[in-house]
C-alpha cells in the first residue's frame, strides 16, 4: 500500500502548495458517456448491482483513468450508500432516479434507523477503495466521497428526487428537532464512512452537498453547513504520513463560499454560476478552489470548448490553489473525444 | 376604465414611494392549492383550456382576491402563451409539465417562427386583462406578466421542462447566433405582448426569468439579462396618467441583483436563497425589492409561519421599497388557511 505516489498534483493543489501545472479530474468521470462504462453496467444488470460489486466498481473507477491522463481517480459509488445500508429499500427506477420504498417521514421512522458499520453493511465500498488503490499502483491519488447529511436526508425524506422538497421542508418547519436527529445520525454515519475510506486508502475526500442550494441562508447554516463542519472536524487528518485533504461542494452555494471556506475544509467546490475570480476573492486564500466549467461546454464544438476551458483557467488567475473540474457532473450525452480535448487543454495550459 | 384605484399600495411600493404598510401579493396566488381553482379547472377540462378562455381566466384570477385581502391581482395565464401562439403544439401532460410537439432545434426551425400579434393569436389574454380590470372595479391593481425570452426559449428548445438543458446549452455553445435570433424574436414578441396587456389595463408588469439561474455569469448577461433590458426599455411607461412599474425576477439570480437592478426596471424579485438585507445592500436603493418568503414556510405550523413571515419583513428593514411576496410560487399542497394567516401577518406588521 505504501507505493510512492507518482503524481501528487491534486493533493498539493488542494493544500495550496505550488504545482507545475493545474491538476484536473472531472465529477462523474466514470459514467454513462463512456461506452466501456455502459458495457460494465449492462454486465452488472443495474446501477445498484454495479455500485455494490467491488470488482466492477473498481473496473469502472479505472476506465476514465485508462482513457485520459487525469490527475485523480474518484471512487465509483453513490451518495445514497448510507441510507441503502439503513435498509430503506433503495431502487434506481428506469436506470435514472433513486427511489426509497420506505421513506423517512416521522419521528418513529428516525428512531428505527441504525448507524451503518462501514466494516459490514458498507464493506463493499471499503473493499472497492482498497482494490482501486492497489490497481492504481501509485499513478495518481484516489478520492473518496460521501453525500452531505442534508442532501442524503432530502432523498430519504422525499423518497427519491424532488422538485419542491415539500416533505423535508415540511419536517424542517414543523418538526425541526426530528430533522436534526436525522442529520446528526447521518453526520455520525458519514464520519465513520469517510474515515473507513481513508483507512482503506482514499487520499482525499469530498462531501457532495447537491441540494444545499435550495435552502435560505439561515437554513443552510443550520441544516447543512453545520453538519458538514462536524464531519470535517472529525476526519482523519493524515494517512500513510500524508495529509488527507477535504473538499466541500455545495451546488448553488455561490453566495456562501466565504462561510464554507471557514469550516476547516482544505478546498471548496464551485459550480459554474459563480466566476472563479469572484469565488477567490470571497474565500481570501483560506482554501483551494475546485471547478468550474459549465458541464454543457462539453457539448460545444472543439474550438469553443477550448476557449471556455481557457477562460476558466484564466479566471482563477495566478498562484496555487486551483483544481480544474466541471461545475457539476458530466452529462451522459457527451462525446468522449471532447473530454480528451478538455484534459489536453488543461494539461497544456500556460498562464498568460 | 378610469375608475380611481382604491388601493395603490403595490404601485407606490414598486416605485419606492412611502406607504402606510407593506403590500402583499403571492406568486401563483391563483392556483391548485385553492379548491375553487380546482373546480374551475375541472370545468375547463385542462390547464390550457383554462388559460385560453378569458371568462374562466378572469374567474380564476379573482378567486384569491375574493378570499384574501391581497394588494394586487395577477393575471392568470402562463409564460408559454407566446410559443403556444407560435404554433409549436403545446400540451400540458398529466396536468403538470408542458410539452411542445414541435421543439425548436435548428436554424430552419427558427426561420419558421412568426411574430405573434397580441390582437389576434393572443387576443384571449388581452381580453382576460380587460375583463379582470372591469371586474376589479379599482379595488386593487392588476399585474400583467410574461416569461423572459431566455426562460421561454428553454421550453421551446428542450421541448418541455428539463434537468440538464442539453439542447439549449448545446445551441448556445454550437450555434449562438441561432439562439440570439430566437431570443431576439421572443424579445420583440414580449414587448408587443406586455404593451398590449398594459393597453388593456395591466397596471404593473413582471418578467419571470425562472431559468436564468442555470447560466454562468457571462451567459446570464448575454442570453438573458440583455433581452430583459431590451424589453424594459421598450415598455409603455405610463397608462391612464399613471406610471406602470416593471418587476424583473430571476430565480437563482441572487448573485446578479446589482446587475438586474441596473437595467431600468422599477423592482427586482428576490428568491428565498438571498436575505433581503443583503439584497437591499446590493441594489443600493436603485429599485424596490419583491419577495422572499420560502414557499415551503406555508407548510409550517401557524406560529412558525408567523415567525418566518416577520423575519422576512424585518430583514428588509425600514423605509419604502418592499413588496411582500414568496420567493417562488405557492405549491399545490398548501392549506388555504395558512395563506390567510400569512396575509394577516403582513397586513398587521408594525416595524420594530
Amino acid at each position: 500500500m505504501s507505493v510512492a505516489l507518482k503524481n501528487d498534483l491534486l493533493l498539493r493543489a488542494l493544500l495550496r502548495e505550488p504545482v507545475a501545472r493545474r491538476p484536473i479530474w472531472l465529477m462523474r468521470q466514470a459514467g454513462r458517456y463512456l461506452p466501456e462504462y455502459r458495457a460494465t453496467r449492462a454486465k452488472a444488470g443495474n446501477f445498484l448491482a454495479l455500485c455494490t460489486n467491488p470488482q466492477l466498481a473498481c473496473e469502472v473507477t479505472l476506465q476514465p483513468i485508462d482513457r485520459y491522463p487525469l490527475d485523480a481517480a474518484i471512487l465509483f459509488s453513490d451518495i445514497l450508500t448510507i441510507p441503502h445500508a439503513m435498509k430503506l429499500g433503495l431502487e434506481f427506477e428506469g436506470g435514472d432516479g433513486p427511489v426509497f420504498q420506505r421513506p423517512v417521514r416521522c419521528s418513529a421512522d428516525i428512531d428505527a434507523l441504525g448507524l451503518p458499520d462501514p466494516g459490514s453493511e458498507l464493506k463493499y465500498v471499503i473493499d472497492a477503495v482498497a482494490l482501486v488503490r492497489r490497481e492504481l499502483g501509485g499513478r495518481i491519488p484516489l478520492i473518496g466521497f460521501a453525500g452531505s447529511p442534508w442532501t442524503v436526508a432530502t432523498y430519504m425524506v422525499e423518497g427519491g428526487s424532488s422538485k419542491s422538497y415539500s416533505y423535508i421542508k415540511g419536517m424542517m418547519y414543523a418538526a425541526p428537532r426530528d430533522l436534526h436527529r436525522l442529520l446528526e445520525l447521518l453526520g455520525k454515519a458519514t464520519i465513520l464512512y469517510l474515515n473507513a475510506q481513508i483507512a482503506a486508502g482514499a487520499q482525499a475526500v469530498m462531501i457532495f452537498d447537491t441540494w444545499g442550494g435550495i435552502l435560505t441562508p439561515r437554513q443552510y447554516q443550520e441544516f447543512s453547513l453545520h453538519y458538514m463542519e462536524q464531519i470535517i472536524s472529525s476526519l482523519t487528518r493524515e494517512a500513510q504520513g500524508r495529509r488527507v485533504p477535504s473538499i466541500v461542494f455545495t451546488k448553488g452555494g455561490g453566495a456562501w463560499l466565504r462561510k464554507i471556506a471557514s469550516i476547516g475544509c482544505d478546498a471548496v467546490g464551485v459550480d459554474w454560476t459563480t466566476d472563479l475570480s469572484a469565488a477567490r476573492a470571497l474565500v481570501e486564500g483560506r482554501v483551494a478552489l475546485q471547478g468550474n466549467l459549465d458541464p454543457a461546454a462539453l457539448l460545444a464544438p472543439p474550438e469553443r470548448l477550448r476557449a471556455e476551458t481557457l477562460r476558466v483557467l484564466d479566471s482563477f488567475g495566478a498562484g496555487p490553489g486551483h483544481v480544474f473540474n466541471l461545475g457539476h457532473g458530466i452529462t451522459p450525452g457527451v462525446d468522449p473525444e471532447r473530454v480528451a480535448l478538455l484534459v489536453d487543454t488543461v494539461r497544456g495550459y500556460v498562464p498568460a
